[in-house]
């Protein structure tokens, strides 16, 4: 057993297996994990849990920071451990079981969820499970691949199992900022006003005492999927990319832009590669996620500094970071997701947002979330966050999909995550709309000529011009059709 | 003349009528002008302009605080002089303008305009008309009973129009805290961390040099009609004061509450009346208005202390405030509207967020701005910077009106103003639903059982049911039914 992990000897005898740390869950608890985009996760409690469940009757309420690799919500969820689960998840057998009503899903902005406990908003949580790369002589917990929501986690969760992930080298220490806002009413500023900037410790204070198990695990990080751009991701890119060069010209911008944020997935890292091939420099992220473009960034010199929450890249670039991490150590950091999503620092720093969109309609309301309007994918994960607060705020969807039956591009969406207020500029394959000072009626316009897919544009162009004629209005919609390219895709299978 | 409100005599020669000074508007241009809430707005020289335009063909993009009053926005609408207008109003005639189309409007979150200005995403303003007490030695303008985006105006307009209007006493000098956000990317800390902290000078600073007239007034701001609590916001009052009590049992809260924000309107008033006979005491706000209620509370001893951007009373109520200025000068304080609705502040503030919802539905999401879903009322103002970011964000509706043909509380809500996951708790006449913690299923069993006038409580509930059960999801709906309470109401004249 590695025990040169645990610096406090006084915690040697709280080391266990795995097993026996999932027997401290009791039926109805609330549980806090580590885990955000999949990094820094718990590798075998909740597994060990989840096994638990399938021979006994056992449910919790299991908040995380983000998403959780390994399939442990596949595994929970098909144990019939979860209650309720909250703020984000992205499996899909836990996503089929949430659509059929068998788990409760909570779906909140990524800030929000530490807020909502400190705030006891939320019931309390019973249990913390945190990843650690070691435990410090005072108890506290060096993380590893994520911040996310632990702080807050160890912070109020009655008791604490930690496991030790030797998987992740311990000079890891000092990467991570850790620094919690004050409970109110005596909040005060956070003082963080670029990127780059440090304020808090470098390991996660926790009561010694209530540390109860302590579990030892070598499984790395489930790897990112990075697909490769295609022609539909390049021509975003290569969309979104004209337009910051074009800002610049027009002096709104710098070549240096403004602090970046980029969702997580294929489209974005599209983007974020193009910027290699760009005139920008000297970049700077502030973002909740760190993926493979962000460092091929940093290497080749583009980026100068990346804040967030996780680092979540595949397994090629899993090696290039953690066996060369001297290297970024001094560029990179890792926050908690209370900071690095929290609206006062996005809006203080400029962020520049880059999300995706599962719709959007004509006015530029977007649907992070839901199919139809009913099943969820995903979640808002830090969306919201961003969209609202930033100096930009851009999102972007592949115009149409499955041979063209899906228009993405719609005369309303079926649930809206972002309103038309926090919706700057929309970008499909087919082009980019700068919806930045236009009314409603010109934002459509606008919409229908560069991002809808030609298969849709007459279609689209229909419903507005009918719209403004039957019913007329700031926002001219046909309530009665509003939802018809919906229900005949259900109907038909197209929306054609 | 009272020349003695001019400080700097270099300025004497700038004094003309309104008629001239609106010689100095032009086709095409943008003008920004003070005015929030209908407090400390252009008394003449805008009216000058609409009768100008009632014989000439000039057309503005007219940008404002919040509303403007004395009927302004409809004589510069009926007048044809509005070419595009943001980023709120409250005028019938505007309004019906907008609805035809005749006049663009654009309805943004109330901090967001001078965001929105000085990242240039929108146009330049080329003539500012500012209401002022009176004009420093330095040029600077002592503003009269709002801030609201004139600190912005007079920095970026190219010519600066002053209305000085010697109905507001110069005693009201030292009543505004006037602050501005550094450009990005040099933005530091906006350092407030109580309501009551005061950061910047009392004065608007201008560039002497762009002072280009200066007009004298004495014509008060148009009075705040304060309805008399009814039943129904009695009611709604009454269930919110309960919470609060209960909050405060539980030890969520004080007995101090945190600082307040209340929309404006009759319920918000009764809201507030209701304070005045409870246990609460210390009370602050961080508003953007101040009302005659939050003036009893001062005046009871209740609140401590009131921040916001305007103040916004009856005539009785005005004779009160500025014939005692004394007694309320060190309780409150005038902000510009991107510090009084900042994000980040009400994150650190942790402000209990009161505002008023046109609909909502079963879900939480929130509605306050359109008519069925085309036609627009005011704007969504300040509520998404509050509800966004309050330590509670709370939404208050009568459950049905009009003879109770209209039910307020809807299977799906026609526009979508405030989204699911910004939303805490709901409250009409006939309960109180608690949001918080709370999966989307049991959202709506919660607003159902709460929320919903009775002659709607059978037709929400089979809703619901049938769209789990042929549907299911996360989210459960059926889009081709789910608004057809209002086509209903459209064809019958009643969603019954």
């Amino acid at each position: 057993m590695p025990y040169g992990r645990i610096k406090a000897a006084s915690l040697f005898d709280k080391v266990t297996t795995a097993e026996q740390a999932a027997q401290l869950f009791k039926d109805g608890m609330v549980v806090g994990a580590s885990g955000f985009t999949k990094a820094g996760d718990s590798k075998v409690v909740l597994d060990a849990l989840a096994k638990r469940a399938a021979k006994e009757a056992i449910k919790i309420t299991l908040m995380t920071g983000a998403s959780l690799g390994h399939d442990t919500d596949a595994k929970l969820a098909s144990a019939g451990a979860l209650a309720k689960r909250m703020p984000f998840q992205v499996d899909r057998v836990l996503r089929t079981a949430i659509n059929a009503g068998e788990v409760l899903f909570i779906d909140q902005h990524l800030s929000e969820s530490a807020e909502l406990l400190h705030n006891r908003c939320l019931p309390p949580v019973d249990i913390a499970v945190i990843e650690a790369a070691f435990i410090e002589a005072d108890g506290s917990i060096v993380p590893t691949t994520s911040v996310g929501n632990s702080v807050t986690f160890a912070a109020l969760a009655k008791r604490v199992i930690i496991e030790i992930n030797t998987a992740v080298p311990e000079s890891i220490y000092g990467l991570h900022d850790i620094f919690q806002p004050d409970d109110y009413p005596y909040r005060n500023v956070i003082p963080i006003v670029a990127p780059e900037n440090r304020i808090g410790r470098r390991s996660i204070p926790v009561d010694i005492h209530k540390i109860a198990a302590i579990v030892f695990t070598d499984i790395p990080d489930s790897p990112a999927d990075v697909a490769p751009p295609d022609a539909k991701t390049t021509a975003i890119a290569g969309h979104l990319l004209r337009f910051f060069e074009n800002e610049v010209k027009k002096g709104h911008l710098t070549d240096r832009l403004l602090p970046l944020q980029a969702g997580i997935g294929k489209v974005a890292n599209a983007v974020l590669s193009g910027f290699g091939e760009s005139n920008f420099y000297d970049l700077r992220m502030f973002s909740e996620v760190l993926q493979d473009s962000t460092f091929d960034l940093l290497d080749s010199g583009k980026m100068s500094f990346a804040s967030a929450s996780s680092i979540t890249v595949s397994a090629p670039c899993y090696e290039r970071v953690f066996g060369n991490l001297q290297k970024y150590k001094d560029r990179i950091v890792l926050r908690p997701q209370n900071i690095s999503n929290t609206p006062g620092l996005i809006r203080r720093l400029g962020v520049i947002a880059i999300n995706t969109a599962i719709e959007f309609d004509i006015y530029g309301n977007v649907n992070s979330t839901h199919i139809s309007g009913t099943n969820i994918m995903n979640g808002i994960g830090g969306s919201g966050d961003f969209a609202r607060n930033a100096y930009l705020s851009i999102f972007v969807s592949q115009a149409a999909s499955k041979d063209n039956r899906i228009s993405h591009v719609l005369p309303m969406v079926s649930h809206v995550d972002h309103t038309e207020h926090d919706v700057d500029i929309l970008v499909t394959d087919i082009g980019l709309a700068d919806l930045r000072g236009l009314a409603p009626r010109e934002r459509a316009q606008a919409v229908i000529d560069h991002c809808v897919h030609p298969d849709y544009r007459d279609a689209l162009q229909s419903y507005f011009d009918r719209a403004r004629q039957l019913r007329g209005g700031h926002t001219p919609h046909l309530l009665e059709e509003a939802f018809s390219w919906h229900t005949r895709l259900r109907e038909t299978g197209s929306m054609k």
